[in-house]
């Protein structure tokens, strides 16, 4: 455990009946630093007991010390220390329930057989009755193989399971989503692609999700060709669409257009193609990608999807490193590493500059440092202002694509979701520390629907006009 | 609609606000035959209003008087009608829930980025932490692939979603164990197999359901051999324990030990082999296997399973048909076809007969017809005495799976299983219509956990020994 979170920390510890004494192992959390707050007794017997006791101590150093203090007591055991955060995490963070109690026989024969099979039968005879017969109208599969988890990268499925639990319970809490977790025990993208089309009659949608580059681009595509259900790869498109949304209203603030500024996007796995992707269906003009090896051009590209990138992007025929590309920029998005840009790097770009430092954990520039030479700066960082954070997106698309049982989430739906997104903050309210929405502003996933439906509807991908749309 | 649960329908109503008139409509209800119980305004605009009527109705032919008679109003339509058992599916049967809501800042960053990261680096360093920090600890896959769905046949994955969900749901109620129902759009062996392998990391067990014979003996077998948690076949096993649980019972009641009585298992698909086998590990020492080609000996099969239980069988070597096999038997177990069996077949056999016509949805022969020349008689339906129900088995014995963690379900576990229903019923309450618990009886599950535990810790299938097992 490397820290704690919040203050509070659960030692599980066993004493004897004979020879523990309560009193002493007390003094021992008191002389460490930690104050007792709350005691449960967890089993007891004639030898032992097993109490829980919680401990509001400020520093990690408490355990050290106490262990030490331990050491020097007879019949006390320490079995196990948890801190909040590894509370919330036993036995999983979510469950699956029925909607209603099985009380009687009367229920139980209505549930699961005899009298199961006549819906089964209906479901039988028009397949399009799955979206009103079962959970299919309402469930989503969270998708992953484990191989880049975080910034932890290919940390294996049962590790990843954490995460993928974690966007199920945000898919529930934000956009009345089900969402179940899957973490797939194979690499082989052709494997992951049979998988996914094999349980997709289960799913009204496939939330792909830390599946490593360029792997990802593959399966998506794929799976969006083959299936008729829609299929978003969330760290892609997640982050371009808040992305472009927090752009939308920087700006604003800039007072500068989107078919006119010159854009940098440093950085191009995943979110990097995507971002890219979504800010040219958007209408930007002039976008210069820059990964490792320097500006991507036609012939420098190896990777597909740098190619594809290099071929649409670059009109200037720029080449050379970041700090060429920064040259007059208008808007920096980086998606690369922590540090890669320093102050003079940002005044290479043209005044009115749009800094969006999104590279996790730590920003490509901490956004103290150009607070006084930028328009406007972002992070993916909750500690800072402007977090672009793609919780935004996925609760609100995933509850549109449902609602219209819609066969695609295409560039249109993304692109209505960011204007949904950026909308929110109304014209007073905006200003250079504000210019997303909180992820706990209940008007995000409402707008959201409204306009990505309104471009399902457009586009031809709903499958079904909701009554409110009609 | 081939026929009403309850009484009670709902008919969905369109009334033009101008024309439709709702006294006409409720007059044409009640002519029709239906009591009109409540009213649900579903939505109204200046020109339509759509209604909920729910109407009690106690014969299938009120609706088709009903929908004559709405042909003569102007301005009303039926949009659709909707009986309980329908309605009860509407949006599907289980639902996906957070154990604990996301308020603010603080729960968002515990239970996903970045403190996540923590719990998933703790799995990644133990992979046995899976089992403490994520859903893995309670939660069962349930598998179909269509292809064997109640007595429906090869409906395919889609229509198989309601009873899957239904198992879910009974999952729960029962066992308290979270259970999530992947239907497979593939009936290829081999795919099945990997896919089952590759979502394993989320799951603590695997329940396979309704896939077809002989698939289902492969899957399950490379499962169990390749897989490190449970898996499952209800159909065969949950049948198997169920029945073994009653025979228990009725051995009591006739007075006769396992290892002395002569069993004819008629009907020799998934649940055929399995209840054989479960006897023969009971001790079942003459048993006699029939299927459509009659008596089963080495000789005459020629699918694997059926060779092995001709083997494992028919020590007296007999042959011909069923009746050559009943002649003298103690035990009938049917799992064939509704109306095999006659009385004068079941005359053939030993006085003190015990006969399980479990054929669905009807039975070998009717348990009334043979009322008075039989010691004890079970069926697989809920209106009769006795119903040999695997509802009875699965929630407690995939309770008492999660709870050891254990790495198989084996025969000794099944046996415990069986062993544990059985002894539900005291010797003072057995009676011949009282041989197997009601499903929800109470004690059936705690019963089952306590059993199986200690078979799977006996057999060293246990992973872990429950603190209440210590």
């Amino acid at each position: 455990m490397e820290r704690l979170s919040g203050k509070s920390i659960i030692l599980r510890m066993e004493l004897d009946a004979a020879t523990g004494k309560f009193g002493e192992l007390a003094s021992a959390i008191a002389e460490a630093g930690g104050d007792i707050i709350a005691l449960d007794v967890i089993e007891t017997s004639d030898k032992t007991s097993v109490r829980d006791i919680t401990v509001q101590a400020n520093e990690i150093s408490f355990l050290d010390r106490m262990k030490q203090k331990l050491t020097k007591l007879t019949g006390v055991r320490l079995i196990h220390v948890s801190d909040r955060t590894f509370l919330l995490h036993l036995g999983g963070k979510i469950t699956i329930q029925a909607k209603s109690p099985i009380q009687n026989r009367d229920d139980l024969s209505r549930v699961y057989t005899p009298d199961v099979a006549r819906v089964c039968l209906a479901i039988k005879e028009d397949p399009q009755q799955a979206y009103s017969l079962t959970i299919k109208r309402n469930t989503v599969a969270v998708i992953s193989d484990g191989t880049a988890v975080l910034g932890l990268g290919g940390i294996g499925p049962s590790a990843a399971m954490p995460v993928m639990e974690g966007k199920s319970m945000l898919f529930k809490q934000f956009g009345d989503v089900d969402a179940f977790p899957l973490c797939l025990d194979t690499q082989d993208t052709e494997e992951i692609i049979r998988i996914v089309k094999a349980i997709a009659p289960t799913f009204g949608g496939i939330n792909l999700e830390d599946i490593s580059s360029p792997r990802c681009f593959e399966i998506e595509r794929r799976l969006k060709e083959e299936l008729e259900i829609p299929v978003f790869h969330d760290d892609q498109h997640g982050t371009a669409v808040v992305l472009y949304a927090a752009l939308i209203n920087a700006l604003k603030i800039a007072g500068k257009s989107i078919s006119d500024v010159k854009v940098v996007v440093c950085g191009i796995g995943a979110a990097g193609v995507a971002c890219s992707r979504i800010l040219l269906s958007a209408g930007v003009k002039q976008l210069v990608a820059v990964d490792k090896q320097g500006i991507l051009t036609p012939s420098n590209c190896e990777h597909p999807m740098h190619k594809w990138l290099a071929e649409r992007s670059n009109s200037g025929e720029v080449t050379g490193n970041l700090q060429d590309a920064l040259k007059d920029a208008d808007v920096f998005i980086g998606l690369s590493a922590g540090g890669l840009l320093r102050r003079a790097d940002v005044e290479l770009m043209a005044e009115g500059r749009i800094v969006f430092a999104m590279a996790n954990p730590t920003p490509e520039i901490m956004p103290d440092e150009i607070e006084d030479i930028v328009a406007v700066a972002a992070t993916g960082r909750s500690d800072y202002p402007n977090q672009v954070n793609n919780v935004l997106c996925f609760p609100g698309m995933f509850r549109a694509a449902l609602d219209c049982r819609a066969s695609d989430i295409n560039e249109e739906m993304k692109l209505a979701a960011a204007e949904a997104i950026a909308s929110i903050i109304s014209e007073e309210e905006l200003n250079k520390h504000y210019i997303i929405p909180s992820v706990f502003n209940k008007q995000v996933v409402p707008a959201i629907r409204q306009k990505v439906i309104e471009a399902a509807i457009r586009t031809g991908a709903a499958g079904k006009i909701p009554r409110d749309f009609r």
